[in-house]
């Protein structure tokens, strides 16, 4: 375990306050806590190899799925509450805890690091845009070491060699998950695989 | 061949003075033309076993292509004299022959018959809400006896049995291809698979 010291203030408080607080909100399922701390731990090694600050990439790789378990109610009132987009409320939790959920950590944490909301904002779907902390999270969700699919050790071979190209596979063989399933696909997913996989 | 007298005056002329259009229109391709020829009478074929209009479906299977060969500039007018929406530009022939052919189809042919103008608009990536005509030109545009692709006799075979089958495998099918070659993908085309294949 990477026991970091916070010393930037991005959470008020020390790391094992932040776990303690994300214990809590993840009550209901110690599974998904701990893959949130394998989340921060992958996080922390892929910022080492790619110059970004581990403070951001523990703070963001724990609150990720901080509001996973949280009610549709909850998550729909939120979206009225801040005004968000109303379309919004067509999705389910799959969308709902990335998006909405950068709201709830920024309002129960404190966290007011925009780096670290669009982090977890963007850790379900990409974006067209997605900074360095972006894409630390969207690949350490998909490669942490509790992960099992097809294809796993390849995806992780890539991500610690080149983080683009990590990113790039991941986008892809999600949606040719989601198709191959017959399962809904969120259209911003799509404006992802266009910039980051299609080639013309 | 199968030679409808027009009667609905959908196109102010005959139908040998449609395909007269026709072949004016794709005269930098001879292939292209007997496609739309072919398109043609497998939509009248899918019309019958459907309970479509024949002439509608004529109509629309010979001229859904009829803008294909025309110029980037000569869309991007178009775009933007009818005020088109202006992400249009982003895109390029595939996107523009349907969405901005129809209005030079209207302009052109004096074809003003809404169907058979969605239909054209419809024909390459589908559309949530689909009419019956939309639906057999989609089709009949994926089977047509010159082509040739894998899984093609398994398309027609699904297409004689149940037309909705045949739109969600085309519509499947033709993103799984567009993905695994790293093509782009027109959102739109994405919520099409969401209405007609997502199952939830």
């Amino acid at each position: 375990m990477n026991n970091l010291e916070y010393e930037k203030h991005y959470y008020p408080g020390t790391r094992a306050e932040l776990i303690e607080k994300l214990r809590q909100s993840l009550s209901a399922s110690p599974a998904r806590f701990e893959h949130c701390l394998r989340v921060e731990q992958t996080a922390i090694q892929l910022a080492k190899i790619n110059g970004c600050e581990l403070e951001l990439a523990s703070v963001a790789g724990l609150v990720h799925d901080y509001a996973k378990e949280r009610s549709a109610d909850e998550f729909r009132k939120v979206i009225f509450q801040k005004a968000m987009d109303k379309n919004l409320l067509n999705w389910g939790n799959f969308i709902w805890h990335g998006e909405v959920g950068a709201e709830i950590i920024q309002d129960e944490l404190q966290i007011d690091n925009q780096q670290i909301l669009d982090a977890v904002r963007h850790h379900t779907v990409g974006a067209v845009h997605m900074t360095l902390l972006d894409k630390i999270i969207y690949v350490a969700d998909y490669i942490e070491p509790g992960r099992d699919f097809p294809d796993v050790d390849f995806a992780r071979n890539i991500a610690w060699k080149n983080l683009d190209d990590a990113v790039k596979f991941e986008t892809k063989r999600t949606l040719q998950y989601l198709m191959e399933n017959n399962r809904k696909i969120y259209p911003a997913a799509i404006l992802t695989y266009n910039e980051w996989v299609a080639e013309n």
